[in-house]
Order: structure tokens, then C-alpha cells, then sequence
């Protein structure tokens, strides 16, 4: 109660409502499957968690207006701005309302592209960032394989392992969710190379050594990473190679000539396509398994998004990914799920592949995004190369980050966020399908049921769709070709959805 | 002043010295290549810049001791703890001293692997750490790309371009030197290909837009990165393509098949082997020509370290590289410094590559270690690719430590660090003369004078020699196959070199 009281003495504050005397462990909230404070939640929904939050969008300009218009032009003397969406004031953003130069207000259902995890400003995150451990994680960075500070173990454990995926008790700690695809994707090759070689046991031969120097095989090694069409794991030159969602993301790059599978196409309302969404996710197994058997570069490991969020939010059922599982495991080929926008609690559960029932863990699942840190968890310890100096560089992440994360698992803890999305969730979610009944040309294929805030549609103009939407006060991102992805954050509540869909609507009349 | 009496009233403070009083601004320190306050400076050397920095190391058991092999067992159980060379305690650490959990103070010339650049616990930093700034940028993490802060150009402006190399004033930021590297490469080979195509204003062609969804040409292209052996640039795919650094580091891991030229292999002591050694500049810049003209994969880019760190302080004069940059030139093919380690002061000058008295700047100079962040500076407009989106990704770097960088910046400019490492420098490089002409076979091939304190020698049995180190109270790093590498703060004073050189006696002689 120290430190709630302590929260309470901040402002903006968080205020407590009923959820918060529910406080449970984390583990059940987070594999529960089911979810019986639905109905207590929802009565006490109509309080905001934040004080100090606006009760709705405060519109003082066109976006951007006269301020934001300046600060851009400032900026793009030093830095590239064309992608700039809007420029932010986050000393005065709070909770689920983005803030900017000019005074306005946004209900932000965007969240720095889904990175942000328990609102701006929130009080027990400001207090977690002004403790001793804070500023001496920032001012005394370690190199974290070769001089660990005397309590890394504890910061892990009661952290970034505290919320591990079941089975997965180990991590490697990385900057973001790139770096984080990667170093998993050198663990595979390591790995694979180490059973074809006998055993960890197995030195390299000489040939092996000089050859790696000159980038040669044997010692650079012939593997790929197999990945799924529409995907997105990164765009640094192992991951972008293989990120398949838009030509701009790869073109003029050099790349890994490495295997595709069709991602399942999914057609809906999903209990009306039932038999033929079946048909294309076994066509889907079907050519993994072709591509794991015959792909000239044979894949060390398979990499899948839970949901495929950048490539216009793609699902696919618990089966599909039990079979993905079971046909990886099969051929000895590993499976890295990349949790790095599904994680930390949006679908409603803490790991987007809860919701699979998996028997057999992932052998690597990555996070970043609403981690505020990152990293792949592992559960065999011969993922760890066989050799020191292997997976490693300099920082191997950022204790400062990690020191953050492991207040945002106390905030989701305390709160119960977890439970509370997927319940805000379903509410939004049948919000939508009457919003749809409506427009049904403009809220296509709504998908997401049951997957907590973590839903989508489609629009046919979608650009239009988005840039409307900050006139009517809500700040959301697109996937995708013409997908309207909304990735509110875990504090979103009932009152933000109904502020949401009713500015919804009002966008759609307007195109 | 205000700032100045603040940080005095931390605990350890940092003690006012004669130089403190000599603030000047940070341009002409930067370049000024004359040192006209090393006879001053000498002076006020005795003074130690931080209160509570031990007289000397303590020693109070075998390092490991009890405390720290039980920490590292307890750590190893989660984490790969194979690398670990010592378990630190950061809060007790203080100034040039590393701490650990058993009481002993090692006096740290290895410093994170080169990457703490004004002393642990700074009090200066302990403040910007604790400010309201800083907090907001820890809890409120934008997307850099979409939803820059309002204040973010002023950041930039007076921290990490503050101190830009000379030409080069727009930066595109990241998060470690190896994605500062890799987002180097990428704006190597979009530009090439911009230029290639007839500019920036001609589009992309289909079938570039479809090959490069398959990872295939034209789309993807078939370009290189032209590297020097012994180099080291990171260790995602695309660095580690670049990277000939050592065995361990490549195997295994798929690499692309790019050009390696021969770094200059000076012979010391440099004056007695001038010819043989411009000889051997000159036949590595014939080499790094004949690979631009030859290689099957065409280079769009040479990158190169001022010193080879990582594979072993690896010199060459700046006539060498006024060389490559002509030749880089003449050929179409850009220059990239990579400055992750030798940058931020510790050669004596802000950036080693001021050493050369370039006319023609570099095009790109990347960062990171001392920066606390990373990024890449370039001056050519073109280099920002033709549309948004070609180099993006969700946090583009991380506020926070731009924050913390600006008060480094100020730091180094309050206590003229440059300078003085320049002075300390030839001071300690002095004393290692005269070490090496006692003990010839345990000090070869010294080097780095007038590199500030960026000095290295090879010894026969190096492993021991690091291990030894530690039992005189020192922290030391090796690089390359036999070097000792000396990286001490800049922080480093006249009486911590004569307490490691008295050490490195100790050490010999123990050998």
C-alpha cells in the first residue's frame, strides 16, 4: 500500500477504483483462460483509472496547427520529418490522451505504434523513473555479458522473467525488436549447426574458421530463416529479410535469399468461411513443410507474428499454430514467435500465443514495443551457443529499460489490465460489429474477436480514413494495404471506446 | 554556476579544479589543434576531479570473491553468464573505480568496454538523471519517426549535434553502434541506387517493387559494403558481413559475400619503419581500389575504423585515409567512419578522424559507447532517401539517453576533457616508453601517441596478463589476438596513470 499511497501523491494520478482491490497474483491473471470479472470490471468502468484525463478530445486547431506547424519546420533542418504523423507535448499528454504543441487533445488509440503500455504520464511509471536504481541505471550503463551489475538477476526475475512465457525460463536482452528477431535468429543458426556438427562438444574445423572471415561456407553457414508473406520482424538485414509487408520496406536493400510461406487468408465473419479458412490454413501448413523439406537454403527456424500486425493485422486459429508447432518440431526446425507488438497484454491475454493452448512451448519468443525493453526468452538451455562471446556485443540491452518493464508488470498487475482489456475489448468489439451492420463498406472484415483491443478492419479509404480521424479527435494507425489497426493502450476503458466509436462514425460520414 | 553548486552538493562530487575555471565554448576545444593548456593543466593535476575516488584500488579478496561468484551463480541460472569478468556494483563505484559485491575497488581502465565516458556515479549526470526532463523521456517513449516531442530538435541541437563532425550537421539516431552501422549501409545503398536510377525524383519500376518482395534483383539490390580485415562493426547480419574481427564472432551465422581490403599493418616504432610502412599504405589503398573496380558485388560503400578496435588498435597514419577519402570519392562509393569506439574524446581530439585534417568530409560518421546513444551524422541532403518510410522504425533511438549525451557533452566541455585527454595521454604514453624499453618483450609494438589515452601494446601471454591485472587492482581489456588495450575515461588524471603503470609493472614482473 506504500507505494499506491505514494502514487496517489502524484499528479496526474492514477485513481483506484474497483479493480484495483482485486489484486490477484500475476500468474492466474495471465493464464486464466477464463475471465470471471467481466461483470465486476464493467461496473466499475465508468471510472477513470487517470486523473486528470479529459473527459474527451480537446480540439483548439486543425493538426497541426500553428505551433507543431513551426517545431516540424525546426526539426527537419537536423532530421528527417516526412513520416511525422503529429507532433506530441508529452510532459502534458496523459493517460490515453496525446497531447500536442497547440493545445489540442487526442484520444490515442495508436500509442507510439503500439509501444505504449499503461498511459503518458503514468504516476507509478514517473515514480519507478525517479528512484536511486533508475538513475544509477542510467548513469553507470554496464556491459551487461562481460560486468553485470551485483542485482541483474533480481531485476530479471522479478521483471522481464516474472511474465516469461511458460516453459521459457531463460533470456537474452536486446535493445528493441529488431536486434531482439535477430540475436534469436543467430541462436537458431548456432543451434542447428551445432547438431548438424555432433554436439556442442564439436569443435569448428579450421576450414570453418578461415572461411567464416571471408563470409564463405562451411563457416558461414548456408540456413535461412523461413518466414511468412505480409509479415514484419524488422528492418535490419537479417529481419528485413524476413519482413514482407510493403516493397518500400526492402527495396534497394540487399537480402538473404530466404523462404516465404503464404500466411493464411482468412476470410470473414469467420463462422461463415469456416470449412474454407480451414482449407487455407492447411494449404499454409502445407507449404512450410514443402518449403522446410526443399527450400535450396533449409531453414534453421521458422519465424511467425501471433497476429501479423504491420503486414494489416492477419489472424489464424489456435490450430493453425499448434500445427505450425507440431510440423517444426517434426522436421527439427525451430520456431520463433515474434511477440514484439502481440505481447504485453493487448490481446487479452500476456502473450498473444496464450491463446493457442500450446502443449509444446515455442522454442524463442521476442518481445520490445510495450515492454519499453526487449529480448527473446528461451526455454532450452542449448540455446545457449556453446561458446562465451557468441551472442553478445556491448550493452546487450538496458537495465534502465529493464527496470521499467518490471514496473509496468506491477502497474498491469495491480490494475489487472490484462483481464480488463480482454473485457474492454469484447465491449469495443460488439460496438464494432453494430457499427459494421451500419457501414458494412467501411468497416470491413472487423477481426479480433476475443483478442482483446488488438482489432482491425478494413476500409477502402483508409489514408482519408485516418487523416479525418484526427478532426474528430482520435489518433489511430493503419496496416496493412486498407487496414484501420486500433492499439489502444491497457489502461483503455468503456468510456474510451464509446468516445471511439462514436468518432468512428462520425469519420465515416465524413469520407 | 547554479548547475555547478548543485552538483557539488551531490554525493561524490565532483571537485572544482583549475581547469573548471577555464571554461571555454566547445568548438575551438574540439578542433583547436594546438594544446595550449597542457602546461596548466599539469598543474592542477594532483587534484582528483571526484571527492570519494579512493587514493588508490582496494583489494579485499581474490576477485571473484564469495559475494560475487554467488551472485554470478545465481545469475547464471537465467542468463549466459560465460563472458562475465567480473560481477559489479555500480552504486558503489565511483569516479575511475569500479566496485564490486565482495568491497574491492579495481581502478577501470577498461570502463564498459570503452563506452563510460566521464566516470561512474557523475554527480553532473546524477542530475540530469533526476530531472523532470529526463523522467518524462523514460515513461513517455515516442516513435521518433511519427510522433516527435515538441523539444526533440532542441535536443538534438544542443547535445548529439552539438558536437557533429565538421560538415556533417543532420542525424538520423539509433539505438547501439550495429544498427547505427546497418542504418549507414542502408542510406549507402538506397543512395546508389537513387543515383544509379537517375535521381531521386525517378520511381521505383515494378519489377523492382515485386523482386524486392522476393528478396530477389533488381529490387533487391546487389550491392556490397566494402570492409577492412581485422575490422569490427557490429554483429547483427549486415555488421557482422562487415566484421573480421575473429572466428567466434562469424560462425555459423549467414553472411554476405562482401570485399575485404587489407587494413595497413604499421610496423613500430613507427619512425624507424616510415618507408616500409607508407609501403604498406599504399598497397592497401591499390587493394581497396582494385575491389571497388573488381568485386562481383559492387561496394556502394567503405566503411572504416580511425583505430581498429576490437580487432586489436590497429593504426594507420591520417595520410591513409586522406587516401581513402580521395579514393572513395573518385569512385562514387561513400566513406562511413565508424567512430562507436573512438569517438567522444578518448584519442584526444572530440573525433578521431579530426586527427586527419580531412578538406572532404566523411559522408557518414556513426556513434555510440562514450554517446550513451548511437546514430549516424551525415551533410549531404541526398542521404535522406527520396521517400519517408525507407528508413524508419518504431523508436528510431531513445530520448533519454540524447538527454543523457547532452549532459556528457556539457560535461567534457566544463572540465575541457579533450584536452586533457589529449595531456594525460602523452603523459601515460611517456611512462609506457619507458616501461617498454625496461621490459621489451611484455610491452611490443606500443602505440597510440599523440591518440590521447587510446594506447595499446601486445604482450606474449596477454590472457594472463588481464587476469593478473586484477590482483594489482587493475581492470584491463584485451583486443585482436595478443593486444592490451588501454580505455581509460576521460576522466582519467596524471595520478591514475601512475598507479596503472605502476601496476603494469607488477604485473610483468608476476608474469
Amino acid at each position: 500500500m506504500a507505494s499506491l499511497r505514494a502514487a496517489q501523491a502524484l499528479r496526474p494520478a492514477l485513481r483506484t477504483t474497483a479493480t484495483t482491490t482485486t489484486t490477484r497474483s500475476l500468474r492466474p491473471a495471465l493464464h486464466n483462460t477464463t475471465r470471471c470479472l467481466a461483470a465486476a470490471g464493467r461496473m466499475a468502468s465508468s471510472k477513470a483509472f487517470f486523473q486528470g484525463e479529459p473527459d474527451g478530445p480537446v480540439l483548439k486547431t486543425k493538426i497541426p496547427g500553428a505551433q507543431s506547424s513551426r517545431k516540424i519546420a525546426e526539426l527537419s533542418e537536423v532530421f528527417d520529418t516526412r513520416s511525422v504523423n503529429m507532433m506530441a507535448d508529452y510532459p502534458k499528454s496523459v493517460g490515453n490522451y496525446i497531447a500536442d504543441p497547440d493545445g489540442n487533445y487526442l484520444l490515442d488509440v495508436y500509442a507510439q505504434i503500439a509501444s505504449i503500455p499503461v498511459g503518458y504520464n503514468n504516476p507509478a511509471l514517473a515514480k519507478a523513473a525517479s528512484t536511486p536504481d533508475m538513475v544509477n541505471a542510467i548513469i553507470n550503463r554496464p556491459a551487461l555479458g562481460n560486468f553485470p551489475s551485483h542485482d541483474w538477476a533480481d531485476i530479471l526475475k522479478t521483471g522481464i522473467l516474472k511474465v516469461a512465457p511458460r516453459g521459457l525460463n531463460n533470456v537474452f536482452t536486446a535493445m528493441a525488436g529488431s536486434d531482439a528477431n535477430e540475436t534469436a535468429f543467430k541462436a537458431a543458426f548456432i543451434y542447428r549447426r551445432q547438431q548438424e556438427r555432433g554436439g556442442p562438444d564439436v569443435d569448428f574445423t579450421q576450414e570453418e574458421l578461415d572461411s567464416a572471415m571471408n563470409n564463405q561456407a562451411p563457416g558461414s553457414s548456408s540456413l535461412s530463416i523461413l518466414s511468412f508473406k505480409t509479415a514484419f520482424h524488422g528492418r535490419l538485414f537479417g529481419t528485413l529479410s524476413t519482413t514482407r509487408s510493403k516493397p518500400i520496406h526492402k527495396v534497394d536493400i540487399p537480402a538473404f535469399d530466404w523462404p516465404q510461406a503464404t500466411f493464411p487468408q482468412l476470410k470473414y465473419p469467420l463462422d461463415r468461411h469456416a470449412e474454407e479458412n480451414a482449407a487455407a490454413e492447411r494449404a499454409s501448413l502445407d507449404e512450410v513443410e514443402r518449403l522446410i523439406q526443399t527450400w535450396h537454403i533449409p531453414p534453421a527456424a521458422v519465424v511467425v507474428e501471433p497476429i501479423q500486425s504491420e503486414g494489416g493485422d492477419n489472424h489464424a486459429s489456435p490450430a493453425f499454430f499448434r500445427g505450425l508447432r507440431a510440423l517444426t518440431r517434426k522436421h527439427g526446425v525451430l520456431l520463433i514467435v515474434d511477440e514484439v507488438q502481440t505481447g504485453v497484454g493487448a490481446t487479452g491475454r500476456f502473450w498473444a500465443h496464450d491463446h493457442w493452448d500450446l502443449q509444446d512451448p515455442p522454442d524463442m519468443v521476442t518481445f520490445s514495443k510495450k515492454a519499453q525493453t526487449a529480448g527473446f526468452y528461451y526455454g532450452n538451455p542449448a540455446l545457449r551457443p556453446n561458446k562465451p562471446y557468441r551472442q553478445f556485443n556491448t550493452w546487450m540491452g538496458d537495465p534502465a529499460r529493464a527496470l521499467l518493464f518490471r514496473a509496468i508488470v506491477q502497474e498491469i498487475e495491480r490494475l489487472d489490465l490484462v483481464n480488463h482489456t480482454a473485457r474492454v475489448g469484447d465491449y469495443l468489439y460488439a460496438k464494432l460489429e453494430a457499427l459494421q451492420d451500419k457501414y458494412p463498406d467501411h468497416f470491413r472484415d472487423l477481426r479480433g474477436k476475443g483478442q482483446g483491443t488488438f482489432i482491425a478492419f478494413d476500409n477502402p479509404k483508409r489514408d482519408q480514413f485516418l487523416a479525418k480521424a484526427k478532426d474528430f479527435g482520435v489518433n489511430i494507425g493503419g496496416s496493412g494495404a486498407s487496414a484501420v489497426r486500433l492499439r489502444p493502450m491497457l489502461t483503455f476503458q468503456e468510456h474510451h471506446a464509446d468516445i471511439l466509436v462514436d468518432a468512428l462514425e462520425k469519420i465515416v460520414k465524413a469520407l
